[in-house]
Parts: structure tokens; C-alpha cells; sequence
């Protein structure tokens, strides 16, 4: 099998699950009880928040455990309009935001919010003056995502922190759930307020994600309750779920020197070998893109059609993003970078991780050319 | 160890465990890919939801799987708060339930809604007629829990939901965290349209929970995002943990018969037993009480210092709830109940499951009689 899906989700490290079982077995206090056991079961999940914080060079205080990435997303996008509601209600964030951004978006502009949508240009990037330009006295909060997920176009942030720097009342969310042990992200150097991860898409586990809070910034919490999480979010923590996630973002950024190395060869092969084949347009910009995300359209099949056609060969791709990719619409992604909405209908997404090798890659291309031409046999 | 705080959390059965690991290395696949490692996975999630709605007794479209028993609550309070506010903006809860919604119904009057919290009796129960006085044009929603997870104190919520009959305008909401496996309760029959339960407490894995959302009753998502669990509740779902969760209530279920059996009479000879010890005090009312949990106090003792010396004989109990633990102040359902704030600060929860014994009952008596009368000495 190969598994070029590694943005839908990743297969944990066997690692990660052993010691999701070893806590969950032996560790199974509740954090809050009072009695050792629930002792047992806070320690482990300090020290998995410590780990976390040590990994992401931030302060331990700073990561707060959630269920995930779209929760994160939520927490940082609700969260802080509700909370800063008084100081204004204008929120800027772009066209290629994962749903959870957008659909969070939405639903406070149903509540009086007023949202800018900031375009990109045809490589899929943001224009910081564009931003700039966008900023009024109501802004509150500027949210852009740090690797796209259907492209992997990778955005400014660093940039986009600059010039927030100037604008004390805007807070700044980073979705990075695509980037993290892809393309290095220093929190404070970027001036981040928010930054979204998710364990599953670092060989962790589904259910389990972290949102990065910067000192000092507050949120209107979406869980309220038992005061974890130093009341920003309520419930009983998945302890073993966050081990585990400590560990796989452990072992994933250990890895991360020659993983990326790798990647960037593997995807430098699969790029030119791409180009080759006719009919090929690759969406996925040549520069200032994460090494493990490639999107490629071939004319006149439609994306489904090859996804299974590839699947037939048991390789595992994608067309869109996991999320939308039963609405059987167009990528909103590739519309807001101008590629016409037959291209984008035919787009595929090949998502790479640490565990992908050259070899996959060249079986991928064969497998590719012999499903062009059997497709275009038959379509004859 | 004897393990008496199965209501902050339970040790997962090995089965779930096993279950859990399986899915997670075998068919971590996104459930919203559309190759068929993700449709494998899918089918998983189906299987596991109709499996939960079967041993429900509701139907499969009305499980919305979510992280845990806090987030289902919050979703039923804030999410039918925030949908049906043009309705009314008056909510009806009682003075004895969980942080989870007592600071839920907080959240919601900041933001302009009213709140009634019923008192109850001296035996921690509500009253019917007390929650009809209540209702007002305004009333939106109420929410009551069945079995307090303190006192052990079981609602009447099937003459609620009669009630409630005649009010088409009002939701009702039930938290049956405490309550599932432990005392039955027909969703359809009581008249319930929202209802929290929570995988760890019956021996599934934290991280894990559900809502029923009675088929025709909408809510304004917590998470919004790519729209899973038919857009209720956005974010990719833990796959494993909700098979896990499905095998943890049917291998609960499997035991009631036999389990709630054992437990009544380990309950029986808990009571009697604690009511020989001079200076105990017994809130847990005799009748119309879950036969898992006891809550007691020994005059003269705090309850922090008690649990730390039956834990020296190797006995896990609890003051009050897991979440409120930590912040040292008297039960706030026991001084609803009228308890003395002196005397609710010594209160000690015994909370079993299906894994106790009477051997374990018996153990646990000789030890509280041994710290007693140790105890006493020392403060003599």
C-alpha cells in the first residue's frame, strides 16, 4: 500500500499507541481526583504539556489540550470574538482557510461580526499589504492559516506577525495544523497569539489537539465547566491522548532534519516526473510551498475517476481536502487562486509524511501513466 | 487496590482497549476520504453509532458523537440557546447539577439570557411542581440531570418529560452521565430531546462521549467546520474511540442485570455498616438513589484528611465530584440539599461500578472503622 493521504490523516506511530495504552491502563485517574491515582494521571499530563511546550519552544502554560483542530480553531476564532467583542467586531482571515476557520467566520457574522475574506494571488498566497490594507479601528483579530492544506502553499506568517505588531488591539490566530514538522514556525518570533495543531496529522491520535494561548490573552471558553485547562476548557482531559500526542510531536520533529531532506527530494521527483505526463497542471507553487504537499490536475479526468483508478493500484490519494471532499464541489482553494472551476474539478492531492519513500514515488508515477492510458483507452 | 471512584472516572475494559488499538493501527483511514480506506473507516463510525442507538432504544441519526460528557452538555445548553433564541430567552435547570452546566447557564446569562435553578429537598431530588411554577413564555429549554454524580440522587425525569408534554416551545435536556448502565432510562418514554453521556464513566476511554439530539430538534454548532456528524459537530472523527465507546456501553449493558443486582447489595451493606460507625451521617437518601454511589461524612473528620488515609490502605474514594475537587469548598449539592457547610466539608463519595465486590465492601468497612478510631487517637 501506498499512502499519499498523510493531510487527510496519518497512521499514529506504533509508538504513540503503546504508550496510549500503557496510560490509559495503568494511568486511569481521573487528573482532578485528589487520591494518587488522579495524582498519577495529573503528572503525566504536566509532563506531556511540557513536552508539548518544550517542542514548540513556548511556555508550558501556554498549551492548552483540546480534541482537536477544529475545535482549536474554534476556541481561537470564537473564543476570542466573544471575549474582545467590546473592543470591536472586525475579523480579517483569506479565501483558503480550512472550513473550520471559514465556517467559524460565518456563524459570527451571524451573530453582527463583520468578516474580510482576503484574497490570494494564483500561487495561493497572501498579500500582507493587502492585509494591512483591510485593518480598521473595529479589528480584533487577523486569522491565516500557516501551510495551506489542498495546495501547501506556505503563507507569510512571519510577515503578517510584523506588521500586527504595530496594531496592539489585533490578535493573531495561525492555523498550523498542516505545517507543523513541515515547515518551522517560531510562535513568538511570528508574534502569534493563537496557533492550532492536531495530533492525528502527526502520526498521534484522532480526538487529540492543542491550541498555543499566548500569555495574557484570554478567550471566552466554548467548554465551560470544571475549570481544566485553567478554565479555558472543561472536561476531563484525555490524558492518554495527550501523551500520545507529546510523543508522535516528539518523534516527528526528531525525525524532522532528514524527513524533510527526504521529502523534498521525493517531491522534487514527483514534480518533474509530473510535468512530464500530458495534460499534467500542477496548483502547487514551485516556491514558498511545504515539501509534502503536491496538487495536480490531468486534463479531462475528473479527479474522482483517478482517485479510485489509483486506489485500484492500492495507492491512496486524494482529490480536495478530507473535510470537503464529499460535497463534490470545486476547491474553493484553487477557484480563489483563478484556476477555472473544470480544472479544479479534476484536482488530486498527494499529502507525503516521514514514512514515504522515493520508491513509493516512482511506483506512483508508473502507476499514474499506466491509469492515463488505460483511462484515455477507454474514454476513446 | 480497591477502586471505589468510578463516578470521576472508570479503568477501561481490556476488550475496549483492544478494540481501540485495532482501529487506530488497522484502519486509521479519515472517515471523510473518499478512497476505501477512509469508506472503512466510515463504515466503523456507522457501526459503532448504530450500535450505541440500538442499545439506546433511539434512532441511529439522533447519536452525535462528540469528546466527552462537558462538551455534550455545553453543545445542549449553549447550542439550543443560541438556536432557539428568538423563541425565548429563558432557561430552567436545578441547583445540583454538574459545573458543565451550571457554568454553561453562567456564560449564557452574560449574555443576556435568564436562568432558574430550582432548589431540591433535603434528599437532593427536585420537584415536578416546582419546575412547572417556572415556566414562562420565555422558557426555551430545561435541563435536569437523572442521577447526581455526588449524592447519587435519581430525577424524576420521566414525570418531567410528561410534563414538559404540554409545553411544545420547551427542549429538555438530561445529563445521564451518572445514570447510564446505572439506572435506566428511555429517552422516547421521558420525552427527552437532548441527552449527555460520557464514554470514560462506563469504562470506554476518555476523550470520548455523546448527545442525543432527538430527530427535528436543531442546535447552533460549538464546532463548525467540514460539517461531520450532519454539521452538529465539524472536526474528524476519533473513529477508534467512538468503536470503543460503542463496546464499552454494550459490555456495561451485558452486565446490568446481574451487576445492579451485586451493587444493591454491596450498597445495603455499605449503608448499614457506615450507619453503626459513631458520628457518620449519610446523605445518599435511602430511596429514589443509584445503587452506585454513597455519600457520607464522619463528624469530626475532613473529608481531604480521610481520603488520604484510606488511601494509605490502599482504598481510592472521593470528596466531592473529580472537578471540584481541587478548589476546597463545600459541596454545593449537599448545601442545596440544607447539609451544614462544617459538616458537607467532611462528605466522602463511594462510587462503584460492575468491577466491585462485597469482599471489597467488607475491606473497605474494616478500614474505615481502623482510620477511625486511629484518627481519633492521633486527635486525642
Amino acid at each position: 500500500m501506498i499512502y499519499f493521504d498523510n493531510s487527510a490523516t496519518t497512521k499514529p506511530y506504533k509508538e504513540v499507541l503503546e504508550a496510549f495504552n500503557k496510560v490509559s491502563a495503568e494511568y486511569f485517574g481521573n487528573p482532578s481526583s485528589l487520591h494518587g491515582l488522579g495524582g498519577m494521571a495529573e503528572k503525566l499530563l504536566l509532563q506531556a504539556r511540557e513536552q508539548m511546550a518544550k517542542l514548540l519552544k513556548v511556555q508550558s502554560n501556554e498549551i492548552y489540550f483540546t480534541s482537536g483542530g477544529t475545535e482549536s480553531n474554534n476556541i481561537a476564532i470564537k473564543g476570542t470574538a466573544l471575549m474582545y467583542r467590546n473592543r470591536g467586531r472586525h475579523i480579517i482571515t483569506t479565501k483558503i482557510e480550512h472550513p473550520s476557520i471559514k465556517e467559524s467566520m460565518e456563524q459570527l457574522r451571524s451573530l453582527g461580526f463583520q468578516i474580510t475574506y482576503i484574497p490570494v494571488d494564483d500561487r495561493g498566497i497572501v498579500s500582507v499589504s493587502e492585509i494591512e490594507k483591510a485593518i480598521t479601528d473595529e479589528t480584533i483579530l487577523v486569522s491565516v492559516m500557516h501551510v495551506n492544506n489542498e495546495t501547501g502553499s506556505v503563507q507569510p506568517i512571519k510577515e503578517i506577525g510584523q506588521l500586527l505588531k504595530r496594531y496592539s488591539k489585533v490578535l493573531f490566530h495561525v492555523d498550523h495544523v498542516q505545517g507543523i514538522g513541515k515547515v518551522p514556525l517560531h510562535f513568538y518570533e511570528s508574534n502569534i497569539d493563537l496557533c492550532t495543531i492536531s495530533g492525528h496529522k502527526f502520526h498521534g491520535l484522532k480526538g487529540t489537539g492543542a491550541l498555543f494561548i499566548r500569555h495574557g490573552v484570554k478567550i471566552s471558553p466554548l467548554f465551560s465547566g470544571g475549570g481544566q485547562e485553567w478554565n479555558q476548557r472543561s472536561g476531563t482531559e484525555n490524558v492518554a491522548g495527550m501523551v500520545a500526542m507529546a510523543k508522535a510531536l516528539r518523534l516527528t520533529l526528531l525525525r524532522q532534519d532528514t524527513g524533510l531532506a527526504e521529502l523534498i527530494i521525493i517531491k522534487d521527483f514527483l514534480r518533474k516526473e509530473l510535468e512530464k505526463i500530458e495534460g499534467v497542471q500542477i496548483y502547487t507553487p514551485a516556491t514558498q510551498s511545504s515539501p509534502h504537499i503536491i496538487n495536480f490536475s490531468i486534463r479531462g479526468f475528473k479527479a474522482e475517476v483517478f482517485v479510485h483508478a489509483l486506489e485500484e493500484r492500492n495507492i491512496f490519494v486524494s482529490t480536495t481536502s478530507a473535510c470537503a471532499s464529499k460535497t463534490r464541489k470545486a476547491s474553493s482553494v484553487l477557484l480563489a487562486m483563478g484556476v477555472p472551476e473544470d480544472e479544479a474539478m479534476s484536482s488530486i492531492r498527494l499529502s507525503l509524511s516521514f514514512e514515504n519513500t522515493l520508491d513509493e514515488a516512482k511506483q506512483f508515477i508508473a502507476s499514474v501513466k499506466e491509469a492515463v492510458l488505460k483511462l484515455r483507452e477507454v474514454m476513446n
